[in-house]
């Protein structure tokens, strides 16, 4: 058994209500990581630059995540900068630089290739399906992508979903793949493409998940203020895979309901600060309390 | 015992992506009427024009709703216009006519006064006082308003929420009112006002619920197509304060829970046809089935 992340590294900027951070650690892989790394080890396959900060692969080594497969080139690190108006929604991207990033043709090291729970975060769908043909067999396969995906390959984006368990995206994404106008017709549409779950990311109101014959709405984790919204959906995914493979789970519906709470809780934290800040600084304890909160919340007698 | 809704009642004009309705019948104490007269008789306090079809009054009586309240006066019956656009959430408003409504000065029957269970649909707050200072000793007072109140009375609206227990609003207008950015602090900012709890309904997503020293988040009952949702926060309204009345409850935070899903069911038919024709149509079996379907969804083990 063990848990496989594949996706971005980068330097992030980013401007809320809240303030700025300059080019603080951010990326799918590393927010997937520093979340799932509470349920147990965690492989995670990426690229970065020279200028990359090496103290950040201590930090990330010293919470299990192992770095063999982050490789480490010459140029530099991907860099996104965003800004987030006052609803702290959708971020409008204010430069993307690939750098490194470009060249990214992700290689599994040997010790890789057993993941019994693979996390394809978001980046080019080619890439994503290279990568799933690494895994000998994989149990759980979810998978994400962006808008950006979908308008430019969304032929290969749909030709991935055959190969997927849960198929996470957001609101207007899921609209956008699927072209239909409400949540619940996005999501039947995408699972007549093939995966077994999809589950909707809806920000601040929480995660909608739909099967061909069931449907779990959650609330996300109530904040008086969040910081900045970015790696909220990728924190929210380490949580569910997290705890699917803590569990030694495969697409088990309980499971990922319980999953979906995890990982409520835990992007909860990624959003109270810049970057991976808060994320990183909290411990399992804390993590379980907001989960206990909302499974509290949700209870009716 | 007994329930009484102050609101409403008008000739709604409506356009949305499914089609368009013209003076079907509206307002928030006929929405709030027809959904919880599930759960008892439901006494009903408006004022029509001398247009207002007389039929509808029969059908309201049929379903357990008193209509000894509502006046019919000399003049036109309130029309109100909308458009929604495609994410069907807030109308924008075409037009308003008054009419009869400008001159509205609800009177209780006496046998209305001994009212337990009221609510104050969303009507000029110097109204809604008066109509609270006419009720003996009611056990459960909930309240709703909206932005032309907010923007106009204030502090006619916050006056009057000391003497309100429930206090629901959509989450605009609850940042609105507060001028807080994140609906957390909205609510502990309205609770600071005085009502015991304070429900924010948040259309598709559900609705939060917020005491002093409890948080609840439901999600709505989801559904492929939406018609019209014109009505949808009343019927919502109406589920809640119903099964109240039911159980023969006050502010019971468990009930509450209960009767936010009874409000998500009753919600979901509303906004399943124009007007209230689908609302009007369901019986109590079919409310039930979509309530034992939240509380399943909801069910962790």
């Amino acid at each position: 058994m063990s848990l496989l992340v594949v996706g971005s590294t980068a330097l992030d900027t980013v401007h809320t209500p809240s303030g700025d951070s300059v080019e603080g650690i951010g990326g799918s892989a590393n927010y997937f990581a520093l979340s799932a790394c509470h349920f147990g080890p965690v492989n995670l396959v990426g690229i970065v630059g020279e200028d990359f900060p090496k103290t950040f692969l201590g930090r990330l080594q010293s919470r299990k995540v192992d770095t063999t497969g982050l490789q480490q080139v010459r140029g530099q690190t991907f860099r996104w900068e965003g800004v987030y108006d006052d609803n702290l929604t959708d971020a409008k991207t204010v430069s993307t630089c690939l750098n490194v990033f470009e060249g990214f043709h992700p290689k599994l090291p040997a010790s890789y290739r057993n993941a019994t729970h693979l996390f394809l975060a978001n980046i080019d769908p080619e890439l994503q399906a290279d990568v799933l043909s690494q895994v000998e067999r994989p149990q759980v396969v979810a998978c994400d992508t962006m808008n950006y995906w979908i308008q430019s390959k969304k032929n290969k984006v749909v030709e991935l979903l055959p190969r997927v368990d849960i198929f996470l995206v957001n609101e207007t994404e899921a609209k956008l793949l699927s072209e239909e106008a409400t949540p619940y017709r996005a999501a039947m549409k995408i699972l007549e493409w093939g995966p077994r779950v999809v589950i909707i990311k809806r920000g601040p109101y929480g995660a909608l998940m739909v099967s061909r014959n069931a449907v779990f709405s959650s609330s996300a984790y109530l904040l008086a203020d969040v910081k900045d919204p970015t790696g909220a959906g990728d924190s929210f995914a380490g949580g569910v895979m997290g705890y699917l493979y803590r569990e030694r789970c495969g697409v088990d519906w309980g499971a990922l309901k319980k999953g979906i709470l995890f990982g409520a809780s835990l992007a909860s934290f990624a959003i109270e600060g810049f970057s991976v800040e808060h994320l990183e600084s909290i411990d399992f304890t804390q993590v379980l309390s907001r989960y206990d909160f909302l499974v509290k919340m949700l209870a009716l007698s």
